[in-house]
């Protein structure tokens, strides 16, 4: 109830402020999404859930669904995983090859796209049919069997996915990709056309509030100490290039996607998503970071 | 009486570990400090205090105490302290001067060599006399009258600092240095100076654990919110090039010094100050690294 | 007959020179080369020719197409050309993705991978069938109707070609692409397949020694003014990131290739081509430099 | 007589092309110069003489000074000069520090700022009055009594030059630099601070056009292949970012000054000094440049 008050009286608040942000272009398909849309969901890990606006819209969650991929892979790999892929903060912007070639082909961490794209290449190696795989993953974790891809979008994102194609074909050229160039790609924006409301999305990252077991169903989808670790990669590699603002300014670990989404994770309290399309210039939901912003402020909490 | 009976268990388990680091050369001076050295310090937000080893040895605390000024400018400018300096991870190492340039003068956040510079610029802007103000102030953080300055270490760190003399040259020449480059590197190297015990190092740093607020005096160092955000900076920013790995394995927010020193904080809890002199490839100590994971791991808690 | 007797001089003064070089060994077909080979022919604007060794042996001219490729582009585009590339020198190693991400996909010279690789796609939109256009354009400047693209060759680039892919992509990311990405590469890769002798190397070059003119035909390839500008191009960019060092050593505008070709023109007198399989760190062969250095040497002529 | 004629023609052509460069504005006492100034003068290594416009006035050389200090150190030290400072073209702006952290202190070449301070530490070791040496060089050189440095602009550059102190601090870090960094600085200002006019300028490098040799005095003051090398240098490094342009466009070795003077050598022929103080974004005089290019392409000869 409490938590509810809040949402809407930010959200009141926030109206005033005039949001410049622009809805994600480089995707053709993401520009048709009405970017007056606001929707945010709080599942507590005691199963208590609070929500506001367009909570129960699908939307694309793009760049959010790198940490399921990555709890995937880490599950498969253990710490081995490390040594094709990073844990430091990129300090560039998001799709950046500099550091890749400084590193020799090791992307600086799995939240940005090079380390997505080894994190895909790491499944498409252990599996027949990998796409399959993870979306049964992808189910088990949000504890719900129509969680989907969207063609339409991975389509729109092969047409003009350029950057992505030079970034796999660098790192193939160091050897840090087993797999096809083609194939990689293929599952990697599979991965980013995953479809979730803001309840949703919600309920699939309240693991990583639980020490890495699904409340709803008692499932353990990774031990505890990969599900803090997998938070504290978030902290610092969540939002491309304002990890340091959006940890200044929110103090939880997150991550964003260029769908305009959001998931907060506030350890053994709640996750939190929220959702609105219109993207500052580093590429973060504009209001979604406000949002969150206050909300963290209006607690008091933190995690620090 | 539990945490020190850990403290002593980790440090046997790591003496069979070969510490193939190296005692920090480029300040003569450190140079002269036996590597064997080891200490431990917890201080607890409600004033207990459990420790082992050289706990109560003086090292030089170098780069932690730019916490410290940083917290003292903070109290002076407010968020005004952002337009100087940024709060995002480095992404290199520590005094790299691509950055600066790239970025026009402003050093990604305050805790690496520039961005502390830039704080030196703003202390000495503030008072007339800078450093016995600094004094003051951390002498109040630490209710400690007995802290100082080490001349001998001031001294040693201004004969081989062109490094340092290069960075605000730099800076000035982009107009983010408002004082006399000299009276800057002077002032900062007097900061870099303090000499504190691993107890000495853990009760100063307790604010940040309590919310701003010196525990043992009630006395309120800066406020609430302020200091979460203080912690939040030394998450993402506080170990260089090696932020994302401590984040990783031990999972507070922490600093460390090139003496070897290492803070870490857990909200609501404890501080605790590590010393061990021999440093890794990334300037941290090798050993009091390791110890912090290994305690965190062993008390299966983390700010994750 | 003197040019002979100063080949063989230089030859034998160099045998005792070790020469710690390797053959190229990212393309695998580049491999089967005997290192030992050595050749080198001279043609004089009057068509006097001058040889030692290996000079009627084929091998793998690869980048010293490109400047036959930009000959191409140029006649067809005019200055209007630089618009799509530069013509400074690089800076770094050849295949850097660094610059490409500063200039916006724009790459610094038409000499290394990234520009030739926007000249191919300039190329391929003005024709039909523009690999056997290609082929046209290099029999003329040759007068040799049997100079032709090597099939194995060019399968062994495509396989291990990912560097270039990356190039590619990048720049279609940016727009500076008009093609498919898979038709820019195969026709880069049909380029760079090209097989001459030094002798047949050295003749085609004779153009850019004669204001644009075959000496042999009388054909225009292109006009003085534009022939003066490929060899400015060639001085400052011919050798990667080791045009200082040649244009300091051996003082004209020339171009290498990873097969151990190069080729060097002295306006208004002659062009040189040698041969020397194993390459130095920075991808040129050793042997062909020094060689070079030598012959400028003994001539007491250079460009400067 | 018809180089005088071209000189006008070319002149008045170029009044019709509004020249939107800036003078030089980070010296402030280079603002106080007439902008509307513009000289030429050239003299061939036979000695004969052709000028136009304010040949006669006295101007701030600048960087074009850089070359003199370049071939005093060379004297001294042959090629063992090259372990401290190297031959590439920096494709970056003129006083980029990211090079110089790349190359370990290293400066890609001697004609950038980086580059010319390790000269100056080159000639302060050697002398015990090395300001009163690099005069009489350059008076032996110019064959000219008066020419002197100007103590205003010295001054001026003083206390603006934060960039140079950055520059010079940071090779000193590498050990780059042996002697104390405020004395490397104020003989680099001195040297800076020469005046000519274009009559003096163009006589004073015609020693580069005549393989070493001061025509008027038969003076050597460098060995013929040490000349020839210091024009390669020039030719691939003498413009910042824009050597490529001056060397496509121009087709000649020189050096510009941010007084708005340039240098340009036609080897064995002449040597012609150009002023004009508006200068470009990359540095360099527009006028001059255009001038150039409209000189060399009326007469059909370049070095290519």
């Amino acid at each position: 109830m409490k938590y509810s008050d809040i949402f809407s009286q930010i959200y009141f608040d926030l109206e005033n402020r005039p949001d410049l942000g622009q809805v994600a272009s480089y995707i053709p398909e993401l520009k048709n999404v009405d970017p007056a849309m606001f929707g945010v969901h709080l599942t507590t890990v005691d199963n208590c859930e609070y929500s506001f606006g367009d909570s129960e819209v699908k939307f694309s969650i793009q760049s959010i669904a790198k940490v399921l991929s990555l709890t995937m892979a880490y599950t498969l790999e253990g710490e081995n995983l490390w040594k094709r892929v990073g844990v430091e903060p990129s300090g560039t912007s998001f799709n950046s090859l500099v550091q890749l070639e400084h590193n020799k082909g090791i992307p600086r961490n799995p939240l940005i796209n090079g380390g997505a794209l080894v994190i895909a290449d790491v499944l498409i190696s252990h599996f027949e049919n990998p796409k399959q795989e993870l979306l049964n993953f992808i189910r088990l974790v949000s504890n719900n069997e129509s969680i989907d891809f969207c063609e339409r979008i991975q389509a729109s994102e092969k047409e003009t996915g350029f950057c992505n194609a030079a970034l796999v074909n660098l790192m193939k050229s160091y050897g840090n990709i087993e797999n096809d160039v083609e194939e990689v790609l293929d599952f990697y924006y599979n991965l980013c056309s995953i479809e979730m409301t803001c309840k949703e999305l919600s309920r699939t990252f309240l693991y990583l509030a639980n020490n890495g077991i699904v409340p709803a169903t008692q499932q353990e989808i990774i031990c505890p100490s990969m599900s803090k670790r997998i938070n504290a990669i978030m902290q610092l590699c969540g939002f491309y290039d304002e990890a340091g603002e959006f940890s200044f300014k929110v103090g939880l670990p997150g991550k964003s996607g260029v769908g305009g989404g959001i998931i907060a994770i506030h350890p053994h309290k709640y996750s939190i998503a929220v959702w609105s399309p219109k993207l500052n210039l580093k590429g973060n939901s504009n209001k979604g970071i406000w949002f969150l912003e206050s909300f963290t402020s209006a607690l008091e909490t933190s995690i620090f």
